[in-house]
């Protein structure tokens, strides 16, 4: 696709043009070195017109009704007038995207709405490589307007703490009746929810949701409390009959005034920032390392002795790391912006 | 104090002389080039008879009464004639480390029992250093012939992780009731425990204590579980009236048999190997860069920037990987091998 001059993307982003914003997303998302400098340029223009939106992270297992779930509370924020944005992270994905409206067999209602904007996932490239692309289409989405951005993971126990590194609020939904359907979940992501929610509490499953609710409630009641004072409240929704949808948009608010005042919010994402400086300096350096000639087939060697206990990991490391000093040539090559 | 040569050091530490294990150890924890050499030479060889001990891992907040419990853990095991090595990760501590016997104050019994050994901490360095020297503490004293390893988390929230990442079973020490003393405590934590233990079961607080094991027992139903297919048990202990202590080592030892069985700890230990590698690597790459003449100096006013939000993150790590251009000179200089 023939690319614009900077400041078509920056006027036509700022003016809340769709089309614009999608072809400013599909340069970030690009591989290609011109495309990445002109993102760059682009993002660093609308940099001041960034950070306003409510940032949710949403996560659960294959199973829990994420997509239907997005579909019902994405549709009650645009019925009440707001934008709302889309956004995935599948670090597994392969498959490619086109698609302006998105993956159209999901969210069949909401990517017709025209206060709605939803972007399939980036696809390849590492697990950190696709984060960056995700936080700088949201950056590139709330210059444009969206005063919501929803960003959910696809994908099973990988996604889930990037994007918990990325958002103001993070909501786990989770099914009734624990168990077996938990498997796949990552450890540790239950105590990092800001509420959790469980899905599809209607028919004969309305019962069963409601004990589920009282036995999160209670469990997370012993959890180590947030640092921000704020007690992830636990509720049962159900997409099917649009109920628990308000309640839950209510929660978000209360969480954002309550950490606006007392100053956690601007906090959390100043860190949130600084994780991001430092996490992309870390992966050019592991990029341009991993990246030298050869050394993946030394990797192989090393990674086989030291799985095995045969060598110590630190002296395979310092193997690697000797047998490929790094030249500032080798650096530039390597470097991938 | 002088250095051995390395055979010294290999044939007294295979002979369990702990004085050696002890000056080996000081070489570990050097930051001295000619010391870290030594050390891996000294490693190297012992490499073979390491890895036949019990590695548990040991946290809770402060206030939990750690110190207590691992001092009657411990007698515990050395009364089963087992040789028992405690190992602590503190990287916050700036306190030297010189005593052979550890902190006095601390583990009193277990520090005169003549198959106990305990290491204070080693202080200083990155968290990822602090690590490794645990890591390679602990395949010393293997070495050396204990049998079971202790590692116990010192410092709030930020060893937690690093410690589940180097042991066998990791166990959670919790007081009773729930609240304000778990502040501190790491989100995420609580779900990585392969067992939780409530401390200080003893006199009025022993009906507490039980109403917190039903608790958490319940809680815990409510987690995604563990790949290994192990359920965490909770249980009630008293080191004033030695009383769980039995149990938790029973519970240990089922979960070795168990994992050992269905493939889980070999393949634990080598995919911590693994990481072990990569982290080390990483390590050495951020170190090397940071390291670099002027670079925190600009490191200091690109976080300013990012934080603030003024410039992208991106943005603000090419400014700095472009600033340094590391050559092997520079890296050469930072290694700290």
């Amino acid at each position: 696709m023939r690319r614009l001059p900077p400041d078509h993307y920056i006027a036509g982003i700022r003016a809340g043009d769709r089309l614009v914003l999608s072809r400013a997303i599909t340069l970030v998302e690009s591989q290609l070195e011109s495309d990445q400098a002109l993102a760059v340029a682009v993002l660093e223009q609308v940099l001041p017109q960034t950070g306003r939106s409510v940032r949710v992270g949403i996560t659960g297992v294959p199973g829990v009704g994420k997509s239907t779930f997005i579909e019902a509370f994405g549709k009650h924020l645009t019925d009440s007038g707001k934008k709302v944005a889309v956004l995935a992270i599948d670090p597994t994905s392969q498959r490619s995207h086109g698609s302006i409206l998105g993956d159209k067999t999901r969210m069949e209602t909401l990517s017709m709405d025209p206060r709605a904007y939803i972007r399939p996932t980036p696809s390849g490239g590492s697990l950190g490589g696709v984060a960056n692309k995700t936080r700088e289409t949201m950056l590139l989405c709330e210059a444009a307007g969206f005063e919501v951005i929803l960003i959910e993971t696809v994908g099973v126990g990988q996604s889930e703490t990037l994007v918990h590194g990325m958002v103001d609020f993070f909501l786990l939904l989770m099914l009734a009746g624990a168990g077996d359907e938990l498997q796949g979940m990552k450890r540790g992501i239950m105590e990092l929810a800001d509420a959790i929610a469980i899905t599809k509490a209607d028919g004969d499953n309305a019962a069963a949701a409601e004990r589920a609710r009282l036995d999160y409630q209670n469990a997370l009641h012993l959890f180590p409390p947030a640092s921000t004072s704020w007690t992830p409240p636990v509720l049962t929704c159900s997409a099917l009959q649009n109920q628990g949808i308000t309640d839950l948009w209510q929660i978000i608010t209360d969480h954002q005034t309550q950490l606006t005042q007392n100053g956690h919010r601007d906090r959390n994402r100043q860190q949130q920032n600084l994780d991001w400086l430092h996490s992309t300096i870390r992966q050019q350096l592991e990029t341009r390392f991993y990246n030298q000639p050869g050394l993946r087939e030394r990797l192989t060697d090393v990674e086989e002795a030291v799985r095995k206990g045969a060598v110590l990991p630190l002296q395979g490391a310092r193997r690697l790391l000797n047998f490929a000093p790094q030249s500032p040539e080798g650096q530039a090559a390597g470097a991938g912006f």
